[in-house]
């Protein structure tokens, strides 16, 4: 009788917006494995164990998850946000795709969160409230070639795009090319949302042009919305201005 | 001084699959404005009043909740899934903009929660494992021209897709459309997914090669994605099938 295997979205981070479903997954787990900083999220009874890992490691981790549950232990597998959105979903069925033909007979459970840009739209407005799509500028898993090819297609589409892993010490120069991008397909009025920890303490939210986006204004934890020529700004005195991208899309937008 | 105005996702439907924080927006709220099915979700106190109405009225009911709000009442307008997400937060966004001033200095809370395509994906395994975009095949919010330029070129990005509002009566056609344009552009083993009331008693999950893919196994319950070229499926004897995009892109694969 093997384990379950959960594979939890804990949310943005505020424990407000971690859903009980994700919850009573965790409850029902016995080890956790995770990045620290999303495991130590959960507050963890005595008798759970915590069996943290580096960030990059996913696929170890998903492994080590997969043997454990294999032995018969309910396991929990944290991602932040939304573990189907470049998280640690993928990366369990990869370990289970290559793996030894018992891991498929494994009770999995993904449970879905609030993944970044969705917390994100949610303090500025609606900037995804049509058509839209989720990128990650990271070049560890794709080539930058295919990434810069996708910018533009999507661009022309006319899509809203937000940016998960938009910047990091050791992919510096990424968010700024792809403004530089953008900058040849799109206006330059488009609104550019620079949505950081959102729902958390530390949440900084920040709205510019696209003409003088400045991708110095993002790190690790910033989630990026570029608009479309339809996403709109609306100016309010001591408020935050909101952000939006209207539901109707007129025949002469196209 | 106004009252506050929250915008609340309930979520996909499964009451476990709602945030606290929305829970808690839903107990400060005086009168709710919504969509029935979306109001019923919810177990209000007997002190609460539900105005609700017809689904296609969100600019009249996004207006309505204003005034309220404006006259100094905490009002709940309830979306399903995420506010953000072809939903009520951008008809109030379109509301504020086009409206009178006041009702830019009301205190507007935007509430986020489980998108469908994100319950369908957790349900399946992880099909939006590496970027995707969500688009409405509606075209009564944008001619059917744009939607079919979009989806060539999302298509031709590489990006995995998921459909909302993919079919209903006054829309019977575009679904099995969108079907053809994409079988000139992606491979006939593109795995489909028909993800029909993702946590709800009466889930349906369909996987079948996009080849195949019949548009008469959707309703308005269902979100159907669409793999990207990298997309794989894991057959399980006596479980589902699971569906997922890797993480990693090869060059070659470009």
């Amino acid at each position: 009788m093997t384990g379950r295997l959960y594979v939890v979205g804990t949310g943005p981070g505020n424990p407000d917006q971690m859903t009980p479903e994700a919850a009573r997954a965790v409850a029902d787990s016995a080890e956790f494995f995770g990045y620290f900083p999303y495991i130590d999220r959960l507050s963890l009874r005595p008798d759970q164990k915590k069996v943290a890992s580096d960030n990059r490691e996913e696929l170890d981790r998903a492994q080590a998850a997969l043997k454990r549950a294999a032995e018969g232990v309910n396991v929990c597998v944290v991602s932040g946000g939304d573990p189907g959105v470049f998280a640690m979903a993928a990366a369990v069925c990869e370990a289970i795709d290559a793996g030894p033909a018992e891991w498929r007979g494994i009770d999995l459970v993904v449970v879905p969160g609030v993944t970044a840009m969705l917390a994100v739209a949610a303090r500025i407005g609606a900037p995804l409230g049509h058509d839209f799509c989720a990128i990650s500028l990271s070049d560890n898993l794709k080539p930058w070639a295919v990434i810069e090819k996708r910018l533009r297609l999507v661009a022309e589409a006319g899509l809203v795009m937000a940016f998960y892993n938009p910047i990091s010490k050791a992919r510096p120069w990424q968010l700024g090319k792809a403004f530089e991008i953008l900058r040849e397909v799109l206006p330059a009025h488009t609104p550019v949302v620079f949505g950081r920890a959102a729902g958390r303490p530390d949440e900084r939210m920040l709205v510019m042009p696209l003409g003088e986006a400045d991708a110095e204004r993002a790190d690790m934890a910033t989630c990026v919305i570029i608009g479309s020529p339809q996403t709109r700004v609306i100016a309010r005195e001591g408020r935050q201005d909101l952000v939006y991208t209207p539901r109707f899309l007129q025949a002469e937008a196209t």
